[in-house]
This record gives structure tokens, C-alpha cells and sequence, in this order.
């Protein structure tokens, strides 16, 4: 009987697309998918040297799979994951390794590595991210579990990885759902950057009345310098792209309701919980929540006259300049945010997370890949416990050259009356963060006024109630 | 046998004092604590007319109250909640009612009034509000339950809370848990107001170097216009208590960690699962966190070197006045942030509640009571379905009129460097509020780009993918 060294559950374009990237590597590799078609067109879309097969049937599969068995499950989150797993739970052996490669909120995936644990089978947790071309040409990849079982996955997931630099976009990142966790994280800085990316597009083309091409050729160049990265990069390509039907611009026929997913969501309450400020997370969060209520914006902009003018400036060319300078410091603070959240969830969660290793394996294939990772990675090679990139002595002097042209655009914006939320929550995140003195001694004289909630001093150790007035 | 009209449960601070209120109002109240201690001290603390008496046997209490029974538990939210019922239960009788006065999240009140409904137990969770005085002498008190078991109540707590214009600051709210999500939302208000004040006390102090004594006469002379408000009011009372220990202001001794106790979390987390933009509280709630990172913040202020300047402007008399009124336009907008909350919430959870109610009992004896409220029960008395404050002609009016000087405060504090996140997330939403279009198109389009996510268009309906480049 034939034996196939790797298994995927779920053919759908993630699962089919990743399948494909490893026969292109030389795996052989079992498909299932309850579906017989997705099942039975896997053979047409391989070569005759490739060893790739698709089944129905759960039996089939399992006793297929060279042991001890891998399996990537590309089912969507929730009750499906579940499902999948108790379908193959009775054929499997000890020792046997599952990995989730959904975008699962990684409490859930603690219970199934909880649960799993019990009959050793090892349950991994894996983020995937690049998307359908990430899949099938090169993805990061971020997995948690078991130290030691990971060395059963190293191969096949390092053939195909994105590479930077020759290094692989994938790496064992930590314990339990260590892997979904930073997966997590990774798409609520998407959700921060890609805010930051649409409030610099309204200042242009609202604030400054650029042209469609001017804001194309802005985006073209501004991923040939620092700001180098796929969001800015699809940006550009986006503004190329014409609508077939209408033969305008594709972007401008697309309604601006902005959906979520809930990723973003899910990092911003968490944060909450660990207590780790991420305000551009947050506000980007928001804010597509705020683009939901259309029909409340357009009444709200017959009641409140503009005040947007969108006078340009004499030296359009040095504005340009500053608003990429402006955006690649929010863009920084973003992750800075994002990261700092990582280093608390490590801990609090006992993940045992290295931080080189996350900024490493973003630096390809992922979404939020960038020129500035490789500045992270080398930052924290530099100094393993960096409580916060901002603190970073080489990331330091970049905020500091640039905190002014920040400045600068949030100014623009507030004067021109465009909704720059996720801009200013980078410049005050930046300004409070570098407060050493805060006002928060009277939001504590508050609550102890009016709660009796105690304070503490700044000259000597202990909670302290006053009887106020 | 004595009989008593209410019980109450918990003789702690918040307990003693709604028993103590209820007895001036002429009721007979039975009062236990399982600490023998705090039983029998009650009868010290009320005249010879005033029936009162505290037990510490959980069956004396229930035996001694008129039936149907109305017992108000004050324990601490979580497990003594449960383990108080549970105590009680046995001895109760169907049509009895038991109040959770504490701040227990609205999912823990909706399973117990589910599990003490099969008993035929009416259960009511009601925030309180107005801290131990409010309790004494008038809080504003948020019930939600059963709407004909709330008869038993009404008279007793009618009686106890502050008045307004001779209107109590209590009423049914809503069914289910609409009494502990009130209060919730009440809190997230609570805490943008107190962050919007810190802020404006940051730039008086920081950003204009003012004299701690000319603060406090500032917010005196605003708690008398159109600030006029609880917060406001000790604020000011803050700025006159010395330190009897050093001679100094007591709240410069105060350290800058401001301390939380969830439930503007909880506020911020629960608008992110109803997809309600609250930004302000999401930010108040951020910069609580934030400032508790004091040894990070040390450390940041360092590394970047200070762009403050606390240069006084010409004209400071005109300058507290565009101050003023910019704290006045974000406040409102952060009451209107919380009040669309709940117009969402109350359809999602079924509760019914009225805004126009809502805001007639914060008009008296909670913490976020102020002039204003009297403007939004208007608002939603002119219109009951009112989606967003900020559609009412008469605070449109004031917005608009006042929005500039928000502006002008949120660029002098990028100008000098001061935090002003609470304030920028006000102004922020209201320029989004008020754009008809937003760049969300361009994060359609992104999502649709690398996920395949799909778009809608501004020309028809439907959904639509497009293979980009």
C-alpha cells in the first residue's frame, strides 16, 4: 500500500494550494476533503512526478499517512476544527501530530491541545498568513505546540516557506497556542497598518486633491525607499487596476464600508485583558466599525458643514516627503504595539516566545512583511528582553528624526477636518509613552474621592484613602 | 415576630449606607452580614424611630422579611454572589426578589436570573452609582428584571434616590441584564470624562504652566457654565486638599499609575463585539494601562528628549475659554459614543430600555451627572429612536459651533508635545462620523487583493472578487 509522508484535511484554496507547494517540494501528500470532486481534481493539477492524492473518506486517509502521522487541517474555525478532529480521532495512533492551520482563537485551541494531550496525539496551533499566492508559492508560518514534535514538521514546513535571505518564514515559535497567538497578533498590526495606509490615501486624495495616478505613482515609489512592504506595494497595484465594466478605477466603484473578520478584534480585547496599550490596533478596529454605519455618516454630513479644503500646498513634493516620513513612524509604533504585546502574552501565558524569531519569520510571505522587520529582528538579536521597540536605541533615533513630520500630518489633518484616528493614536501612544510624568494622579484623586479606591504616593510604599475636601 | 419591608445583604460601606438611607426614609430594614461585628453595630448607628436591625444567620434574616421578599445583595461581584444566593435560596418562596446591586458583567446576571427563574425567584441586577455618599444620601440607581415584579421595589427605592427637579434617579430599565449593562456603559463614560479632564489638566500644567492654584480656579469657574458637573466639581475640590504630611497639594503626591477595576474594559470590549465605535473609552481605557508602564515610561522619556514647551499664550483668559469649550464638545461626544452603545445593545440583548430614561436618572446622583444631561433627555424625548446624540438639532448645533475649538486644543497639544489621546479620538470620530465617504474602499479593496475577502460596489448590490493586477 502506498504511504504519503504529510496529510491535509480541507481542499479548499488554502488547503489545496498548500498541498500543491509541497509536491512542488517533493512530498507526497494525502488531500481529504469530504467533497469527492475537490478530492478527485487534485490528480489533474499535478505533474507525473508527483506523488499527491485526494480521498473521501477519513479511513482512507489516515491509514495512509506514514506514522508517527502529520496532518494540517485547513477547515474553517470552530465547530468544523472539531468535527475534523473527532472524525479522525479514533484511526489515529499515539505520537501523531495535528496542526490547525485556521485563523482559531487560541483559547480554543489550548482546549484541543488539552484534550488531545490526554491520548498523546500532539496538537499544533498554526497561523498561516500570504493568502491563496502565499500558500501555493511561499507563506509565513507560525506554529506552537510541542518542542519535540515540531522536528516531524521542520522539514516539510521549511521546504515551503517563504525564504528571506535563505532563511525560511517559519520557525517553532512557543508553547500551546503560542502559534495562533502571534498569528493573531500579526493581523491586528495589519488591521493598524492598513489604517494608517487608507488615512494617508483620504489626506491625499481629500485633504490634498491628488489625482488617482499621482496617489499610484506616490505608492509606486514610496515601496522602492523605507516604507518597502506588500500593503504598500498591493496599494500601488490596486490604484492601477481599472473596473472592466465602468472603465474607472476599480477602487473608486468599491462601497467604503470596511469589513473585519475579527481577528483585530480579538487582539484588541486581549490586550485589554493583559492591560498592553495598542491603541492603533484598537482605533483601526473602530473604525471599520464606524464605516459600517453609512447611512448614519451620510446624514451626519448634511448636518455638520465640511471644513475640509483641500487646498494644495506650494511644495507638493516636500509634502509627499513628509507624509511618507509620517507614515513609516506611525508604521513603526504600530508594530512597536503589536510586539509589546507579544512579549506580555509570552509571558503570561508561559509561551516562551522569542521575538527575533517572530520579526524573522515576518520579514516573507506574510502580509505584514516588510522592510522594517529586518530593523526589528536585528533590534532584538541586540537585546532578547526589548520590553518595546521604542526603547530600541536604533529604532529610537528613526521616531525621534521622524516624530516631527507625525506631528506635521496629524496637525494637517485636524486642520483639514480628515479623520486621521489611527495617525493621532500613534503620535499620542508615542507622546504618553515617552511621558515620564502622566496625569493620572488625578484620575486617582478621582476614584478615591468619589470610590474610596486608594492611591499610592510618590514618596513612600502603600495604599492611602483620604477623606477629601 | 417582627417583620421587616427589606433586606439587604452585605453591611460593608455601600450596604450600611442604602440600609441607613432606607431607614431615614421611614422603611423597616433587615440588615445581614456574616461578620457578627458589622450585624449588631447598625443599632449604634440609627435614631430610636428608625426600625433596623442587622443579623448575622442567613434564616433569621429570610424568616423576617415581609413576603414576597426584597433582598438587596451588596457583596463583591464573582463567586460571593453565587455562594450569597445559594445561601438564601432555600428558604426563599416563589414571587420572592433578589437585587445584585453590585457591578457584576451582564452575562453572569442574565445566567443567574435564568437559573432563578425556574424557581420562580425574580432576579435584578442595578448598578449603583454615587459612590458611598451617593448611597447615603441619594444614588442614581439602574434596575433591570422583571417589569411587574419592579412594583415591589419602586417605592423603597424611589424613596432612597437623589432627586431631580422632584424626579428620582431611578426607574426600570429594561429586561434581563439592562440594569448592569447601563451601569456598564455608565462607567465607560465615567472613564472618557475623567481622561478627558486629566488631559486638559496636562496641558494647563504641563502645557501652559499653570499654577496649581489658577487650576484650581479654572475648574471652579467651569463647574459654574456649561461644565457644570460632578467630576468638574471635584476636580476643583481636588486642587484645594493639602497633604497634612509634607504641606503640599495632596494630589502632587499622588503617583501618575492610574488603577481600573474592569469595567471600562468590559464597556470597551462588549462595543467591539456589537461593532459600536467607542473610541474615546477604548482610549481611556489605553491610557490607564499605559500609564501603569511607568518604569517603561522613565526609561522612553530619556531616550527621546522633551519637544514640550509650556510657553504661555498671549491672551491665557481666551486661551481657558477655547479649552473649555473643547473639553465641553468632546464630553458630549463621549456621551454620545456610550448612549449609541446602548441603543445597539438594547436591540442585540432584547432589553427595551429608553434613552430618554437613561439620561433623566444620570442627571442626579452618579458619578457622570452633569448640566448636559438635561440637554439629552430632551434630545430623546423630541426622538425616542434618536441613533446618535450627535443628530440632534440642538447638540449638532453646539458641536458645530464648539468643533473648532477642539481642533485648535488637539493641535496646540501635538504642537507641545502633551498626550491628548482621549481628546483626538473625540475629534477623530467626529470627522469620520460626519464623512459621508470614508477610505474604507481602499481597505476593501486591500482584503479583497490578498484574502480574497470580496467587495461590495457603490453601483449595485452583491458581492465581487476581482483577480487584481
Amino acid at each position: 500500500m502506498e504511504e504519503y509522508e504529510f496529510g491535509i484535511v480541507g481542499l479548499g484554496t488554502m488547503g489545496r494550494n498548500l498541498l500543491l507547494n509541497m509536491a512542488d517540494q517533493g512530498f507526497s501528500v494525502l488531500g481529504l476533503d469530504l467533497d469527492p470532486l475537490k478530492a478527485t481534481v487534485l490528480a489533474k493539477e499535478v505533474g507525473p512526478q508527483q506523488h499527491v492524492k485526494g480521498v473521501s473518506a477519513v479511513v482512507d486517509f489516515v491509514s495512509a499517512l506514514r506514522t508517527p502521522r502529520a496532518i494540517l487541517m485547513l477547515v474553517p474555525a470552530g465547530k468544523p476544527v472539531d468535527i475534523a478532529i473527532s472524525g479522525m480521532l479514533p484511526h489515529l495512533n499515539e505520537g501523531d501530530i495535528i496542526i490547525d492551520g485556521g485563523n482559531t482563537y487560541f483559547t480554543d485551541t489550548d482546549r484541543r491541545a488539552l484534550e488531545l494531550g490526554k491520548q498523546k496525539i500532539h496538537f499544533f496551533g498554526m497561523g498561516i498568513s500570504g493568502g491563496e499566492k502565499g500558500a501555493r508559492y511561499g507563506p509565513s508560518m507560525m506554529p506552537g505546540g510541542d518542542r519535540s514534535a515540531y522536528e516531524r514538521l521542520r522539514p516539510v514546513f521549511e521546504a515551503i516557506a517563504a525564504k528571506v535571505d535563505g532563511q525560511p518564514c517559519v520557525t517553532w515559535l512557543g508553547n500551546g497556542s503560542a502559534g495562533h497567538y502571534v498569528k493573531m497578533v500579526h493581523n491586528g498590526i495589519e488591521y493598524g497598518i492598513m489604517q494608517l495606509i487608507a488615512e494617508v490615501y483620504d489626506m491625499l486624495k481629500r485633504g490634498l486633491g491628488l489625482p488617482d495616478e499621482a496617489i499610484q505613482q506616490t505608492f509606486d515609489t514610496w515601496d522602492q525607499q523605507e516604507l518597502q512592504s506588500y500593503l504598500i506595494k498591493i496599494t500601488a497595484d490596486i490604484f492601477k487596476t481599472r473596473d472592466p465594466e465602468t472603465g474607472q478605477l476599480l477602487v473608486n466603484m468599491i462601497a467604503d464600508r470596511a469589513r473585519a473578520k475579527g481577528t483585530g478584534k480579538w487582539t484588541s480585547q486581549n490586550a485589554m485583558d493583559l492591560q498592553v496599550p495598542v491603541p492603533v490596533i484598537d482605533t483601526a478596529v473602530m473604525m471599520r466599525d464606524l464605516s459600517a454605519h453609512k447611512e448614519e455618516r451620510t446624514l451626519a454630513a448634511q448636518r455638520f458643514s465640511s471644513v475640509i479644503n483641500s487646498e494644495q500646498p506650494a511644495n507638493m513634493q516636500q509634502t509627499l516627503e513628509r507624509l511618507k516620513s509620517a507614515l513609516y513612524a506611525a508604521t513603526i509604533i504600530t508594530y512597536a504595539q503589536g510586539l509589546s504585546q507579544l512579549q506580555v502574552a509570552s509571558k503570561a501565558y508561559m509561551y516562551g516566545i522569542e521575538l527575533e524569531s517572530v520579526a524573522r519569520i515576518w520579514r516573507g510571505g506574510c502580509i505584514i512583511r516588510s522592510q522594517s522587520l529586518e530593523l526589528f529582528r536585528s533590534a532584538y538579536a541586540r537585546n532578547p528582553e526589548l520590553i518595546n521597540l521604542l526603547l530600541d536605541e536604533e529604532v529610537a533615533s528613526i521616531i525621534a528624526q521622524r516624530q516631527a513630520d507625525l506631528r506635521w500630518m496629524v496637525m494637517m489633518a485636524v486642520d483639514k477636518g480628515i479623520p486621521a484616528a489611527a495617525s493621532m493614536a500613534a503620535l499620542s501612544y508615542f507622546d504618553a509613552y515617552r511621558s515620564a510624568h502622566l496625569p493620572g494622579n488625578l484620575i486617582q484623586a478621582q476614584r478615591d474621592f468619589f470610590g474610596a479606591h486608594q492611591y499610592e504616593r510618590i514618596d513612600r510604599e502603600g495604599v492611602f484613602h483620604t477623606e477629601w475636601e
